[in-house]
């Protein structure tokens, strides 16, 4: 029996973006009890840093969360960020594709999805509201409200429940959501390593938490410096592509393509333009309305062929040397440490990227699993721990194709060492769809591998001066037993006194022993 | 310097689905040359597969797949399906998060994501608008219209650039797109793989398929039955969540929540909700808006602990044995096959779902690499081929924790064979966003274990009888050879006349050989 199609069709219907996530929470990272609760914290920390940098705050994060009954958690997240206005609350909180990072900028946050996704997957397994406190300035006046809501999947919309002004001390913004479904863990992938990632990754900041045992942990500022704020780069123009010159000419002001291209490209002045029409023999003179698609890519195969100045590096703010430092030292006091920040390069032709490595021996490096420890690696794009999907990423590709023993590893995996890469870039080009893990281009490969060989010789170095000490103060203890017993066996066979011979002998063996101390770096 | 908030939120601003996933392209599967060009296969091929099924039609699809130039392609995809009504075509191709499945149906798609993706990527790497020409029955009139369009990613929807009326044949749908910086492979994840182990699983359909060379693949149905079309189900209560009863609640037209309950799940009866009332101590006739989170939850709570019949399996429509062997006789021609369809079994308490299986040995069994034949396993899900992610799947899990030395198989890998495994639910349990791999549900990954076991048993029968018949060849063939001499050389020892032994001797040896005969299962 052949059905007619309107019959079909009468089924047919339209998904707001939060229905949409609601049936696949997964997309959002949602999926397995661990994950759900590390990616929660993830989305609500990033916008916390985001923000009050972005406000020029130091920021200070405190966190609390508590078990009411086995799967059933309560989280308090406060920042001291610069608080939302009222307005925006419920958009923030409650509307998918909502935000204000839908630019080409180095921030943490990118997709206008993680708050609203954290209050769906609340309200998806408790049923309960999201309450909000925020604080913020208008003008001179410090204000202050709290808001409870839900949202409203039919209309990707929060729906207010109740909405009071209350006083409030400083500006930021308070969330508390209820969870069920979700777990707390030690594990690497929970939510604890994840805030000790992040410290290491940012020692400007400052974190509370109390965790569900009712510990309270403070991750305390190693630094006090706020990272300058990473300044808004025009896309370069190698970054871009047909569909994007295309995309900027519809929803444009400009009048003409020729302004376009200045204005919205980098590296891209009135004589390099004149150079475009003359080799594509386009006339960039015409509204950008007029741009065709044929002759948009013409002007992108043009920018493949020419050269530009790399991007501005004004865009990408790496942690730094002394940061990284600071912060490895502050969580893993380790024996040694080194730490390096490379100049910025470029991939894809025009995408402007850094890397920065350090490696840390000894202390609390490296993970302990059961009795044993192990090396650990720890993965950021943008100071943003990568705590997923490792398989695939760039790091830990470039990682293994490192021959360790060179470095006087014998086996990476069982090495008492914490390495660290973090990749900048206002495009990290994220492999898989929960942004977990970075797509291994060559450039970027080979810049992990050189940024991690250069540390792994310092420690190479660090540990053979180690392991020379050890042997020279074996020696000089053998030497210190063994030269009396000779001098006056010695002595006696010649059948004279024994000499003094205290002071010399310890000049002898204290040299030797300097000679094994290691220069720090 | 602090920056107030208001001042931060300027660029606050709100995407649409299309304008997000044109910045997430990676989250609809596109990443990658030759995943990309799968994923469009996988879409349009699906789309058409559900769409002739569901109006009872025997599937025949037709596709033309042209190189421009170096990764220019232009794809033509055809089906016999009962068309688009015109009302509904930039709405199925231009809107996202729009679609006719979003229920509790087994059927290929779920997501209304597919063709509107397929002309996004389109659409962002050529420019080109996509070509729609649809043919559907309005009552007794065939009509047919042509259109031209493309995607507005500021709303989401389409943007018709011309129109007209065709005429058609017959009803169906005709998809004309270009595309960029997509790859045409024959590789395991490439696009004709895709087709034909969708062949595999759909042995119904016919597909004809003209690839870039020119060459003109016909793949014919091995059958002519349309598979029974799979009901939609009401959901099993403990497969609901409190968010589910919750979100049934808001969205009913029903008076009470008893009415709701009897209405919206399967296996629920009057008496059991008396029961659960009793249970309970929640009065059910109270208004579905008036129902609380916590009696929602109270009720799934008691859920868990009721008996409930397992779900009604006329939702479930597996392949069958008989087809799952014709599917692979047709494009394995094997020497040997075995498949089995298992009952239907629950995962998560209520969630029900059926496993096939099938191996098959010789012909063009498993994969050539290179000059090696290898073991090949194909993955389905809904009869839908599951192309990545292989690492992470129940599938691939279950068959590696199968001891194949027990089965006559030394070496996986290296066997000429292939494996099929589908598995058939209205609710599978997908592990990645892009749908590629199975959850390990314990009762999937068992059932899954012992469909594989049953048909390698049988395989293991047949590849130990075709070796005892080949010894036996060969001992009749010394039989054959050796007797007569011998009869020679005992006649002329006896000094008698070389007696009639042909007749003899055929007998015997051809009773050998019979006895190596294999039993077809």
């Amino acid at each position: 029996m052949e059905r007619e199609a309107a019959e079909l069709f009468e089924e047919f219907k339209e998904l707001t973006a939060s229905e949409f996530f609601r049936r696949n929470k997964q997309m959002l990272g949602f999926s397995g009890k661990i994950r759900s609760l590390t990616i929660v914290f993830h989305e609500l920390i990033t916008n916390s840093l985001d923000a009050a940098e972005e406000a020029g705050i130091l920021p200070e994060i405190k966190i609390d969360l508590k078990r009411l009954e086995k799967d059933h958690y309560i989280l308090k997240h406060q920042d001291n960020g610069p608080g939302i206005p009222e307005h925006y609350i419920t958009r923030v909180f409650s509307t998918m594709f909502a935000g204000s990072k839908f630019r080409n900028i180095q921030s943490r946050g990118q997709q206008g999805l993680g708050c609203s996704g954290c209050v769906l997957l609340s309200q998806m397994t408790t049923g309960k509201p999201a309450k909000v406190v925020s604080g913020w300035y208008e003008g001179e006046k410090l204000k202050g409200v709290e808001m409870v809501f839900k949202m409203d999947v039919k209309t990707n919309q929060g729906l207010i429940l109740s909405r009071k002004e209350v006083e409030v001390d400083s500006t930021g913004v308070k969330v508390e959501l209820h969870f069920k479904d979700v777990s707390y863990s030690l594990s690497e992938q929970g939510a604890y390593e994840y805030i000790r990632r992040t410290m290491i990754a940012n020692p400007h900041c400052k974190i509370t938490f109390r965790d569900p045992t009712g510990h309270k942990y403070i991750f305390d500022r190693a630094d006090k410096g706020i990272p300058p704020l990473p300044k808004e780069v025009l896309p370069h123009p190698k970054g871009v592509t047909a569909d994007d010159l295309i995309f900027m000419a519809k929803h444009t002001d400009k009048r003409r393509f020729r302004s376009l291209l200045t204005s919205n490209l980098s590296r891209m002045s009135t004589k390099r333009v004149k150079e475009i029409e003359e080799i594509t023999g386009i006339d960039l003179n015409k509204r950008p309305k007029d741009m065709k698609w044929e002759e948009a890519e013409t002007i992108v195969e043009t920018f493949a062929k020419m050269d530009f100045m790399a991007p501005p590096t004004s865009g990408l703010i790496p942690i730094g040397k002394e940061q990284i430092d600071k912060g490895m030292r502050e969580i893993l006091t380790p024996e040694f440490i080194s730490s390096i920040t490379r100049k910025p390069k470029t991939f894809r032709g025009g995408i402007s990227f850094v890397v920065e490595a350090g490696i840390s021996y000894g202390g609390d490096s490296g993970r302990m699993v059961g009795e044993q420890r192990k090396a650990e690696i720890m993965r950021f794009a943008n100071r943003v721990p990568l705590t997923f999907d490792q398989g695939s990423c760039a790091i830990t590709e470039a990682l293994k194709s490192i021959d360790w023993k060179r470095y006087g590893v014998r086996d990476l995996d069982n090495a008492p060492i914490t390495v660290f890469v973090n990749i900048v870039s206002t495009n990290v080009p994220y492999l898989s769809t929960g942004k977990q893990s970075v797509a291994p281009e060559p450039e970027i490969l080979h810049e992990v591998r050189q940024a991690t060989m250069k540390v792994a010789r310092k420690m190479q170095k660090y540990i053979r001066a180690k392991r020379a000490a050890k042997e020279e103060a074996l020696r000089s203890k053998v030497f210190e037993s063994l030269v009396p017993v000779i001098i006056r066996e010695a002595a006696l066979l010649a059948e004279q006194d024994v000499p003094e011979y205290d002071a010399v002998l310890a000049k002898v063996t204290r040299r030797t022993k300097y000679e094994g101390v290691v220069e720090d770096e």
